[in-house]
């Protein structure tokens, strides 16, 4: 518990209560980490194996050790005791610098960074989303991962609370149509769901893999296409996705209101009612 | 002090001497911040009016309150005094999160944690760079400023090390050159060097800016223009710059030996020759 502090939180550092972390970390000084942002209910973490697999790649990927999965398991069931609705963030780092620059020596010891958040307020009820003016830089090195390096987010949500909207889409400077700053996004037209590839920019997200599991089951296609901003402005309704949202109408796009899909609600319940 | 940590340190965090930071900093989490390498010798910081202008610069594109020049000029002095030589980097932060989620509340203190380092071993005497296959992401808002989303280097330097290189050079996906991994480049022919414009790529280094400016008195003549790494495969001589290595020849290049460039020497005798 840190003091003074405005958040109702409980924090594990490498599985000790703890509210700080070494000047060292590399995740403080390159963004050299991972995190998975994890939905809460009744002692639960919904949807874990999904969100362990997404960090393992993740590691993977950054050629960091990943963490022992008990361990892990032990420690989030550790935070997520006797909480009816939660958000736990786990961020996963290379560790403490054994040298100085950017070249890991290899030496380092992961870092398990594991936060409890109070369930947040439930969004707005009318959802207003922009396009953003920040756009996302194309790497596929890093595609894909939910990796630390987040300023384009963070500048993104900027420039969105400057406009008093909730969110922003954003996209490469080519106009390639990518995510919401916090989400994915659907372009949604009745019974048809589109969504862009997650190729050279974004992070794949749990609740996007879960709509794509489920939807064809109900009747939904859903197809992963190449998206532009201008399929943005002429879609009649446009859905966003995350574990704490789940599915997120969004109401009002770029001067334009917009409607919410039927479609959405029946597949939101199919996801939330499956067993994980 | 960190007990048993290898590196040669001190530290100030908010101008105390410590060494953890909160597990809610900004730069933990997404990576919301600046930093500052800069080289010191004989108790004084070299060229600090143009880190601490580059730090602005990068300030206000983050929307972070640029900590006062003063406070930060005396903080430095503490751990730059009685030094011959060492490195100090200054990391400033959006600061301690007071909210949960990307956007910034406008609320944070800006962090400030300033760290000395011993100065590094002499680089390896036959320097050796290849072509990094990690690219560089575009993106106009994040360009030029040193922010502290560095995956893209720490990548690239992780496969330098497996490919037994000391440096990299990186290009975006589209093939254009941008700089090396912790370096700005020039292709050098004689008394021409030319290195790429920092538009929506890399990082404005302080050596490159001394060396627009010493070069004319010279008859060094130094071109922005844009190149490719095609072009790197052709140039006769490369020339690196950052503080601490302040030019370097590139002595090897995909497999190429090059030449170390005489007007090199001159240059970087006049640069640091040169008062502040």
């Amino acid at each position: 518990m840190r003091a003074g502090g405005a958040l109702t939180t409980s924090t594990l550092v490498n599985g000790v209560p703890g509210d700080t972390v070494s000047v060292d970390e590399r995740a403080l000084h390159y963004g050299d980490g991972l995190f998975e942002t994890m939905r809460c209910r009744d002692g639960q973490v919904r949807w874990l194996d999904l969100h362990l697999a997404r960090l393992a790649r993740g590691c993977e990927r950054l050629g960091i050790a990943m963490p022992d999965r008990d361990q892990l398991r032990r420690e989030l069931a550790q935070l997520v005791q006797g909480q009816q609705r939660c958000l736990l963030k786990l961020i996963v780092t290379r560790g403490v610098a054994t040298g100085r620059g950017y070249r890991p020596s290899g030496a380092e010891q992961p870092t398990r960074i594991l936060r409890r958040y109070a369930w947040p307020p439930a969004p707005a009820a009318d959802y207003r989303v922009h396009h953003s003016p920040i756009r996302l830089g194309r790497n596929v090195a890093l595609a894909g991962i939910k990796h630390l390096n987040r300023l384009e987010q963070v500048l993104a949500q900027q420039v969105a609370a400057r406009a008093g909207v909730d969110e922003a889409l954003q996209s490469t400077e080519s106009g390639q149509l990518v995510a919401g700053t916090m989400s994915n996004v659907f372009l949604v037209d009745d019974n048809r769901w589109l969504t862009p590839p997650i190729i050279d920019c974004g992070v794949g997200g749990i609740t996007r893999t879960l709509v794509l599991q489920h939807a064809a089951a109900l009747g939904i296609e859903v197809r992963e296409q190449p998206l532009t901003s201008a399929d943005a402005l002429a879609t009649p309704a446009i859905v966003l996705s995350n574990v704490r949202l789940g599915l997120q109408a969004v109401h009002w796009y770029e001067g334009r209101r917009l409607s919410v899909p039927a479609s959405m609600t029946r597949l939101w319940e199919a996801i939330d009612g499956a067993a994980d």
